[in-house]
């Protein structure tokens, strides 16, 4: 089999099941307050150049995204965001779980530009009635997003100021952030996303661990007893260790940003060959993830010859989109070998 | 001063207090188990010809609406609505305060066609992905809408179709329902629209009473304890014979369809008045609303000649979108003097 | 019959009523936005010596609960209060419907005391894993208590102290705030409970309002947006003129205090007439709310009579417990004719 | 150091540790859809006897409680749980964040007996203001308890039979259930666990997983579309296959007891030891953790001879209450050395 249906099916990168075995035998504190995350997030902070950071390690995306939100929304705020964000379609209702409704804008490619953001916020402000309405209360936005696209450092610059102008958090979801701060075009960099955004996560889980993001404040703002609201979110680990350790290993020697490069190169060749084979590209990203458009029998013939994809939605009567991933844990073997069937 | 500016600027119906004054020294048992609150339910249970309708009396419209959805759909669901409805716009998040989300469809003239919530539900259930997405759990329609518009009987009727089709039950929020029912044009009346929707709230607010919302399940589907549930939703009015009292009166002597018909009789005046002096509608509504496109001067000269009017947005730089409401209260006097002013 | 089973059985005093009739073909705004909402909070500011205090008016008492402790509380935070308050067992869970916990000290007669409250706190924060626990971030109180019991200066003083030191609001339920005012005994007036407490709300239900309750917030600590919070809580009354008018009058004259002093007159005189029929008392309050230990055939008795009381609870084999409330409405011949019958 | 403190704090048992690495290169379906879930599942329906029965599998403790308590109460049903119980106290507000009240007994060495339930439930229903109360909507006990004592099979069989009669379901939280299986007085195991109850947990996290609880609903009662549920919590994890593996480990070759044994073993030989030594016991448990009561003189020599203790309160002037707990790690060299500093 030859998977290119995400970038989660693989267990962890060799050097952090290292990482696990090597200090599995220690007695360590429970809850996220032992060494090694301590370590992990003296490493964050060096990384992002952003000495005040405030670091918490939790479990899973979607958990990530409603704690952060519900922690720093007032309960009669909503959350921007695009349309297509994860926060807006695939997380099952749970940022309205905690009280908030996710005040949606049109997309551009999984993205939202300053100008919409800007012009919902004087909108909501002009209208008379905006008292009987959801107050807009935080911006989120994906990088890359869900379709593997990427902000510039000036879209999200723009996106600080309106932030910054309606004193408002911008709040950047990194769930897949190593594809982006290695994708060859961008702009972005670890402490240019810490010092324009309030609040975003580095993602583990589509990086290589086990599982685990890192939630990072950069303004000194992390709200208070902030371990408490994980707690009552159900988001606090006892052996928080298991994240602190992953994201120490992958904070040193570069280790999340090499990740981050070889799928890069892997993707890059992947639209090699895609485009010398002829296929129909829906969207061509500089991340890791590729959207195809593909018919019904080319679909089968990749089932047929073992090739797992992500099937995304029908196109129109003859084609489907479909989205072939790259990640760390795709070889030269894949590659080739997807070459091949191709 | 005029008030056309919504339908809820006078205090009660004179028929309405009087019964409030003729009960005010007699002792009740609370809560809504008062005879005047059981004597209200069965007036609208003849009126809706459904013997085995549930009625409570609320106190809001946005409170109703949050406890019937609340209570209606199980805790990973959520509503469709359009995209102007009251519940997507102007309730504060009451709606995702109680934990579901509103899933917006694009509105024509305030209203929702079977044939798109069809296709957002069979778009949703062909999701491979739909697990990880709040489900479609319910239809909410305001009937007349935001918009004063008016659904047909073959359009509830379409709308039923698929919510039966799908298992999930239709709710028609009648805050203004009266203007609805007494409309020229319309062929629903209380008995269709009590057979063809699962719960319906026939709404008192804005149609002569001091305040207060009868909720009618009409399909032996009341939410079990649904007592408690409201008293949770802090909804539960210890003098809940008010609101009795109130809808007794109201449905005694065809009272409701009264007032109603009378509201919609000036409105005709209003619209006779409007053409007749050439100004430009944004949206000529059957019922008591009516969206006019003024220039600032015009609604300068209004506000000098004591006019009350709803302020709705700005249309262009030239044009604003306002509104002017007729009520159970509008005089044939207000319609001569403001035909003046005109 | 004869009506002593709560104190909210009748309408509205007269004098309410007609200020109702009075205002009632006035075009007003809506939403609490009127001038004899803003009237009325003039006056309570008055009656309160408090210039600064901001006034809502909400239609019930748990509603008004639910929002006020739900505006307060940080979302990890709950609210201490007596087991036998209102909030800790008759509010069908609003509370922890909007996310909170109530945090329960054992009553002493209803109340519960400064020292028991600094000890919960000083136990919380002395426990190493407080962080892993519901915040103790409010101190609730009702006045008088569900068993009629007034709170003296020196104790109210005392809670005021504890909450200071822990920076936690002190939030008074004043349900039958006027009942209390109005005890003979009683050391505490409106000016000092404004004083004491950060947010207090004077009832109007119980009180011969048809409804109402008045939340004051004392400190100018008003939580931002809070008639935005207010819509979200399903609790802003369209209307809102209805609740204003009835507390302009309510606070015109001294009507309030008149009204409760009329309930203590009649409580006076049925606890006189009790005791020399020589029922077993079991709780005699200063308020208008009287508890007896009655046996089934005593309470036969008083039904076949006509006479309406409170069931509370078994107290054992022989006897149970109930109440007797006066209240506004009860007049001297309810007294008398209780008289004869017992 | 030697590490009496708790139950995790090592990482995990080398058995699953190797299940990890050998499964690593694996490219698996997410979300818990792999084999190795479904493989963990079979062999716990098999563990259980229970072929009906439906597994989950969850990250965390206070998560699997909140998620299981949600998904199966209704929105105005509240959880019975000892005062003690770790939803009572130590999920930080957990169950109220999501909507309900928990309803507390006074505890028995932790545990809640069926009659002081069964009184519970007759006084709500008695009651005849219960439709203004929370209601009692299931009944949640641990097991061990948070003092490590075991509920004996008449016990859990009483409590089930009042469950039944009153049909609300009987959760029982299992975070540390192969310490309870494995003592030597108890007369429960699994499948009669699985028989007494409606669902209940079976700990991974203290018992030798990185990680991880199964859910195991026993009676066909799986709430529909629970995967939904459990994701709109924050709470699937995309490598679900982390927890199904180490959960497939557990469950060959009886592992899981054997840990549990393990730790029964090391518990008498500590509890041999302190006896001997003459220490005094505040509670000395069936299972892995022992309460003690120590003065501070002898905690600082435990601390200055590197020996972790749990804290638990201070008992009077002179004595504090601490835990000492063995796990599925502790080794003979621990308890050796351990009883030379003692």
């Amino acid at each position: 089999m030859l998977h290119f249906e995400n970038d989660y099916n693989k267990g962890a990168h060799p050097a952090l099941l290292e990482a696990l075995i090597a200090t599995n035998d220690l007695g360590l504190s429970g809850y996220g307050t032992d060494e090694y995350s301590r370590r992990a997030s003296e490493k964050i902070r060096q990384a992002t150049m952003c000495p005040q950071a405030e670091i918490t390690f939790l479990t899973g995306g979607t958990q990530t995204n409603q704690v952060v939100i519900d922690a720093l929304l007032a309960s009669y705020e909503g959350v921007i965001a695009a349309d297509t964000g994860h926060i807006s379609v695939h997380e099952a209702g749970a940022i309205e779980f905690s009280g908030h409704k996710v005040l949606t804008l049109p997309h551009q490619d999984g993205k939202i530009q300053a100008s919409a953001v800007r012009q919902l916020l004087e909108t909501f402000y002009a209208d008379a009635n905006h008292e009987h309405m959801v107050f807009p209360g935080m911006v989120y936005i994906s990088h890359p997003t869900e379709y593997g696209t990427l902000y510039s450092k000036e879209e999200l610059s723009d996106l600080a100021t309106v932030c910054k102008d309606y004193q408002i958090p911008l709040f950047l979801d990194g769930a897949r952030l190593g594809y982006g701060l290695a994708a060859r075009s961008t702009d972005l960099d670890l402490p240019t996303i810490a010092e324009l955004t309030d609040v975003f996560s580095i993602g583990g889980t589509k990086m290589g661990a086990l599982m685990g993001e890192a939630v990072v404040f950069t303004k000194s703002n992390q709200p208070k007893h902030f371990t408490t609201i994980v707690k009552q979110h159900g988001a606090l680990l006892a052996k928080g260790r298991l994240i602190g350790i992953q994201f120490d290993r992958l904070f040193t020697e570069n280790l999340y940003l090499q990740l981050g490069s070889h799928a890069i190169t892997m993707a890059e060749q992947l639209i090699g060959i895609l485009e010398e084979k002829g296929y129909r590209f829906y969207l061509k990203s500089p991340t890791n993830q590729q959207f195809l458009l593909l018919t019904d029998s080319e679909l089968e013939k990749l089932e047929k010859a073992g090739v797992c994809y992500g099937f995304w939605e029908k196109y129109d009567a003859t084609y489907n989109v479909i989205r072939l991933a790259t990640s760390w844990s795709t070889s030269q073997e894949d590659i080739d070998a997807l070459a091949q069937i191709l």
